[in-house]
């Protein structure tokens, strides 16, 4: 069953080869889907028939944004240590705890619900594919569970076993690290396809983190590292001697750390909501940009730092504090997430890669930061399904 | 037809006779609405029976948003000069001139079309009263016309003649206030409830703004001043001399300035949305909360400063930016918007009050700005009128 998609106003592919600039845009454009993939691209003048079709009606058309860092699965919130913070308290990894003890005190049916209903308002606004970490569990069985919940949404888990150092191995983390390297690692690897770090001030050190990484990396999975959030610190240079495929936050990026990133494998993810509801400084994108390289915006949803979903609104702080154009920052949240996970069959919409598409309420996808905190999406495709948000 | 909410988690009244604090907050409350009015508020185990009952679940609910600040009588948008400022270049009074051109050159239906879907969209963001301006028409029968439509959506219309001084005007501005006191008046008084002139650089000065807003006062509108936006200036003295209702925008503000508001009948309406797309440095709404003054928070939505009509976004912004606390920026906008229009019947949920409220998606008002760019709004009642957003 193929389907129409056509009277595009502006259509972004993000391929170079079919469109206008770094976005591949195209005008008046329509698009075919067969299978779950695209087809055909090009003018709508032009276009075959299908078997349905989808008039967008002058609408601009983006792929699915690509949300490459989340930690969905967790109980509970911490609105009124939110609350404290916008009071004057600053953030820190100890509030992380809170949510492992609500974590672990979940039910399996509360754990998998709450963890689905986020992912679910992640794709009516947008989302069509979602990284999803653990991190909230911390025990052997509490991190195998995350995953398993974490699987039944996504291709994209993380294991995060070190997340922080909990409470019942305070004063102990080398002891914790051997847990996660050893026991915990051989659980979690069969449901996960990446592991991360937290490597920084409060959470572990470089030597911690490494142990970690390299045994994650024995048991076939791919790497990624929370770097440099709240301190300068040796985590990106960790992700790059190791060939992470992303570090994230790089909220705190010295000169070297700028130069090691350079020309490497290792994308850098920029999570704004986690600026913006901590109350930090906003790391400077233009920086990273101008030295050629890759990076991608994701949400960072989780109850303690950035409680959105929502990439939409990340676009547009991105846009306010970060020093990314609006071009630049939708690249970053479609392609740029698709690097950070190593994908090429999403974060496009050229032929061959999924079908995951959104029609935006508004003629251009200037809009997403132009129109902060509007609700702008009009239709999500994800694949062969379609998902009709604002009829 | 009488409606009884029950099962409401935390029920935000604004009323300091009912409930804790400034937000006057109740737990495992219950409201009865009756002809479009709050007929009865307290706890839900002593609510009294009703014709409907609608179960909040749980979920937190509060008075419906009061957007006292809004232009949404425009066609055209302005999306790149927006892209363009978001690249280095500041804003300025003058793109004002490509919205009225735009709008000039509208049908009454394109212009009525336009105003009616960006009230819906506020609406559906849980915005149960919103001021609509004038001021992108700038000649008699445009700014008239402009006022025919803001009346089909709100009695809170305000006229905005003295928005910026039209290219046909250039060079005479004095020519220019001496219509928009006269005959321009004389045509939108009949239907306008406010008067409201733009006291700053690039618009009016003191003279030509009193001439405006005393003209307006004969004609028995309330008066409104936009002032001290763009510079430190002496709208915001105005607006305290005349008694005006509101003082918006407030971003450079004197010693003096503050002073000034300092019991005094005027309101500061504070514009979060505007900072935010304009690149500009916040106003701090602590120093004047902190010396007593009332502020209100709205959506300033209009094509060239502030796209967005989501209050849930501005509180989020506020918080992150101004300094107000969840529970300042929530008061803000709900009972600070109503007393920046001089009403008593809404921004509040006690007897007699006018029945608009929103049913929160969520266990607490804090989570509109934790919850950064999420959709929110679970329903929203107005008046008699029940309208389901997330059934």
């Amino acid at each position: 069953m193929s389907l129409l998609l056509d009277g595009i106003g502006l259509l972004v592919t993000n391929d170079t080869g079919l469109g206008e600039a770094a976005l591949g845009v195209l005008r008046d454009a329509a698009l075919v889907c067969e299978g779950g993939r695209v087809a055909w691209v090009g003018s709508a003048a032009t276009a075959p028939a299908a078997d349905r079709r989808i008039d967008a009606g002058g609408r601009c058309v983006i792929p699915g944004f690509v949300d490459s860092h989340t930690h969905l699965v967790f109980a509970g919130d911490r609105a009124e240590e939110f609350a404290a913070r916008m009071a004057g308290r600053p953030y820190s990894a100890g509030g992380i705890a809170n949510t492992v003890a609500a974590t672990r005190a979940a039910s399996d049916v509360e754990l998998a619900g709450h963890a689905a209903k986020l992912a679910t308002e992640a794709l009516q606004a947008g989302t069509t594919t979602i990284e999803v970490k653990s991190g909230y569990g911390l025990t052997v069985a509490d991190e195998e569970r995350s995953l398993r919940v974490a699987a039944t949404l996504t291709g994209e888990t993380t294991f995060l076993g070190a997340h922080v150092v909990p409470p019942e191995y305070a004063g102990r983390p080398d002891d914790y690290v051997t847990l996660v390297a050893g026991e915990m690692l051989d659980a979690c690897a069969p449901h996960a396809k990446w592991a991360d770090v937290f490597c920084d001030r409060g959470a572990f050190d470089a030597d911690q983190a490494r142990t970690v990484l390299q045994a994650a990396r024995a048991h076939g999975l791919g790497l990624r590292v929370h770097a440099n959030q709240l301190a300068p610190g040796p985590g990106v240079r960790l992700a790059v001697d190791l060939g992470a495929a992303s570090a994230d936050h790089c909220t705190h990026l010295s000169d070297d750390d700028v130069q090691a990133l350079v020309g490497s494998a290792t994308v850098v993810t920029l999570l704004p909501g986690a600026e913006f509801s901590t109350g930090s400084a906003y790391p400077d994108a233009r920086r990273l940009l101008d030295a050629g390289i890759t990076v991608a915006l994701a949400s960072d949803c989780n109850p303690g730092s950035s409680y959105t979903t929502n990439l939409p609104f990340c676009i547009a702080v991105a846009v306010r504090e970060m020093g990314l154009t609006p071009e630049e920052a939708l690249w970053s949240a479609t392609a740029g997430g698709a690097r950070a996970l190593r994908r090429d069959d999403i974060g496009r919409l050229s032929q061959g890669a999924r079908a995951d598409a959104v029609i935006l309420d508004a003629p251009t996808y200037v809009h997403l930061a132009y129109r902060p905190g509007v609700p702008l999406v009009h239709i999500v495709l994800r694949g062969a399904e379609t998902v009709i948000i604002n009829g």
